[in-house]
């Protein structure tokens, strides 16, 4: 089913008059901080407070100077500065570099040449020339940042800096408190996670603040979740969604990720994603309370699973991987056999459509989702899980990885006993892949809450968030490999998003009972 | 006489009054050009027309690439065009230099590294970052350029550029044309001299667009002079003396430069200059018609004179050079002896205020500078003049300088019979110091004038101007050395400015017999 431009269009008017007022605030620096070369701390790279930042509004700095400084937490905004001739003289304009970083590496080492694979303008850095003394400085481009690097190319004798802050601005401001209970390791963990959140929440739940910027469907089902136990803002979910069902490919799929900027349009496509479009709807429906938009992007949903339908062969998904042409993500790892992991997405996604439509009184329709769902439940039972071990194994060479188990523990394939047994066979198995992305390590915890055993829950939770946080993080990482600390998807640390959605669920396991 | 603050504000308070609105049209960029290197060309390289600028608009670029094009004209303006992804993918920000010319040089050689004497900054650079494609981008600095070179550092798959063009600005925006009885030789001056002082005419006359942007008041004595034959705009000569006298240094001294931005202030100090605020004042009120800006201003002209006497011993100018004490700027020449040119400029100002005293009914003033003038005029005669010769010399090793000539002439010290032999002489006298600058080529120039000789003046005229015509020119150079094509002041040809107000008066000599 194709939708028409006009359906696109209703769709995008709504997104539009969902569109929040940004909440602005201002982030000064706090101190002067300088690089510490520590083999002992991630990328080994400190950088100490050398003194107030305040101190700077009394220091002649000169051509060839730089100066680095820290902000109290991970922001995103503007940046904004005085500048000033002490004498007043100024007679030439100032060039001044400035780098932003969200971790260390990122500003100690501005120069070091990019050979990365994405493209290398995601580097926060700027060139800036500024006309005429004093000034006050706004920089027009929006950044994330916890660190700022000023490297003076070429100024007018001395010049000094003062009010360097960040003009910060997001739908949400404050950090919700954590509940009472929750001991202290557990409350770092708790703000990091509802800081990346809040980071991410601009005029629409973006994937990271520093790139891609973008909002990406499989990110934005985890975002409502924690979105559900903090900031509430259902509205900003009802919007994205309406983004995502405004821009769909041509044949209807829903994209991968949406680019908000200069206007919606479609972004690149990933198959698992589509097939999660009915999951995060029936939730949003659920814990917002509102049918209505159900109602309208129900056949959204539908076609998503319709359009899906034609990966699977005899019941089973057959699709191949391929970036190009049919990408399923799942996880962050080429290596990744996805038949099992894919196969049981679209079960959730035929399992929420189901949901969905008996709660629309769309009982035909839920009846035939039900059915799909049974079917496909019971083919991957039957072809995927090794009767001996219990563990899901798909590939020609058999491969077990942890995504299998626990998309067959996140469609209802495995029972929660069969689940705790497989994930538990599967986790001590040599050679098992694990999860690769905190993507795939949001869908581990779940399937250990979902299978009832949540102290294992809570420990691998502590163990995977609690190390970034040992590590210096105060909003989560996109990546996050604790024995690899300089591993880069994209070939350069730099790169990486250090406040990434998709990092940012600890604060739903940790809130879900309380709230 | 110190003037007092409230005065000053009076000042600056009639200075923004006059505050024009600045006409604003389009210069779109017409060829694509390639640099070709030529030894027989100006600083050795050609930029050729390698095809329209519109061409562009179909031609897909990815990161790595550059290519550079021309404008018709050199113009002062902000820098706009389109930037689109021709997929319509544009899934990161584009960052790009952005280099910006008058000569080739400039944008040849962007990477080779600056190590001039003045602030680098002034080199017309950016490194732009464009968040969303497509985008309509206006850089918000104002350049002065004819050539734009773009290097895309980093880009989305493959971008297109369209419409580059100049957002070109002034008080003026249309060339007055020439005398109808102008050969063609002389037109092409004339256009490129009234296209320069165009250029530097924006709130303020400025010395030159790209650099340094000031209002420097030996400059605007000669910018008014051409602004008289040609764009009549006395309200912003009134506006620039002003500026001039709003500014003074502590002692009530007029600045040698006045800085407009971000609010008027005073530059550094050039004592010539000072000496020339009566004959400016002067000049302006003859021209003008208008006589109530010459009282308001009498008395700052008085005190620039009554201060700059404290130089003089025995009614001889005395005074040392020394740029940081007490600059006397004459020509950029540091081996040039500037007692006689001083001394004149002295005379210069003492008669100007005579003039303008008596047309303003203030007789015994008028009275005592004449009577001034005339003791420093025969002291010069006495102590410069070679009776053998008929030539003025002076400092220790009795130095002969076309400067000393010159200003012997433009005072009136020498008659213009004396003045005629003396220029011929010294003209032919090996080793003789011969203007540096084309500030004081415009002196030479006037001179031979006042002397009567028009033929030399017209010779010297087409050889001077007409030479950086056939050089490539449409706006005067800031210096010109015929044999030294690579020479700067500040080392680095890159820096000299190339639309220069004070190379600009060719117009006011070849429009002066016909308006």
């Amino acid at each position: 089913m194709k939708m028409s431009h006009s359906q696109c269009r209703v769709f995008l008017d709504k997104a539009r008059a969902l569109t929040p007022q940004l909440k602005q605030w201002e982030v000064p620096a706090d101190f002067e901080v300088a690089p510490v070369h520590d083999p002992r701390v991630w990328q080994d790279y400190r950088l100490d407070a050398v003194g107030p930042a305040s101190a700077l509004a009394e220091r002649d700095l000169g051509t060839g100077e730089s100066f680095l400084v820290r902000l109290p937490e991970t922001v995103v905004g503007q940046l904004a500065f005085s500048l000033i001739s002490p004498g007043g003289y100024a007679d030439s304009p100032s060039r001044l570099r400035i780098t932003l970083g969200e971790l260390p590496q990122e500003v100690v080492f501005p120069d070091k040449p990019y050979r990365g694979t994405l493209n290398g303008s995601w580097l926060q850095t700027e060139i800036v020339n500024i006309d005429d003394l004093p000034a006050e400085v706004v920089l027009p481009r929006r950044y994330s940042c916890r660190y700022i690097r000023f490297d003076l190319l070429g100024v007018p004798q001395k010049v000094r800096f003062s009010d360097i802050r960040i003009l910060a601005r997001g739908a949400e401001a404050e950090l919700p408190p954590p509940p009472a209970e929750l001991p202290e390791e557990l409350r770092a963990i708790d703000r990091a996670s509802v800081r990346t959140l809040r980071n991410c929440m601009q005029t629409c739940f973006e994937d990271g603040p520093k790139r891609d910027r973008r909002l990406w469907l499989g990110d934005l089902r985890l975002q409502a979740m924690v979105n559900k136990v903090s900031y509430r803002r259902f509205d900003l979910v009802a919007r994205s969604l309406y983004l995502l069902a405004g821009c769909p490919r041509p044949d209807g799929e829903v994209c991968g990720c949406v680019m908000e900027h200069p206007a919606p349009r479609p972004g690149c496509h990933a198959h698992d994603f589509a097939m999660l479009f009915p999951v995060t709807l029936e939730e949003h429906c659920r814990w917002s309370g509102d049918y209505a938009i159900g109602e309208e992007l129900f056949s959204v949903a539908e076609t998503q699973l319709a359009l899906m339908e034609r990966f699977f062969r005899n019941d089973i998904f057959v699709g191949i991987n391929d970036p190009y042409l049919n990408w399923f993500f799942v996880d962050h790892d080429l290596d990744l056999d996805r038949q099992v992991a894919v196969h049981c997405i679209m079960v959730c996604g035929w399992n929420a459509l189901a949901t969905l439509a008996r709660k629309l009184g769309r009982t035909a329709v839920a009846d035939a989702a039900a059915a799909r769902s049974a079917v496909l439940t019971a083919a991957a039972r039957k072809r995927f899980v090794n009767a001996r071990t219990g563990v899901a194994e798909s590939g020609p060479d058999r491969q077990i990885s942890m995504a299998s188990q626990i998309w067959m523990v996140q469609s209802g394939a495995f029972s929660p006993e069969e689940g705790r047994r497989a994930l538990t066979v599967a986790e001590r198995t040599p050679g098992v892949l694990r999860p690769s992305s905190p993507y795939m390590f949001h869908y581990l915890l779940d399937s250990w809450r979902k299978c009832g055993d949540e102290d294992r829950m809570l420990e691998l939770l502590k163990e995977y968030y609690g190390g970034m946080i040992r590590n210096g993080a105060d909003t989560f990482w996109e990546v996050y490999r604790p024995n690899e600390p300089f591993f880069s998807p994209y070939r350069d640390v730099r790169m990486n998003s250090a406040c990434h959605a998709w990092s940012g669920t600890a604060a739903y396991f940790l809130r879900k009972g309380y709230l």
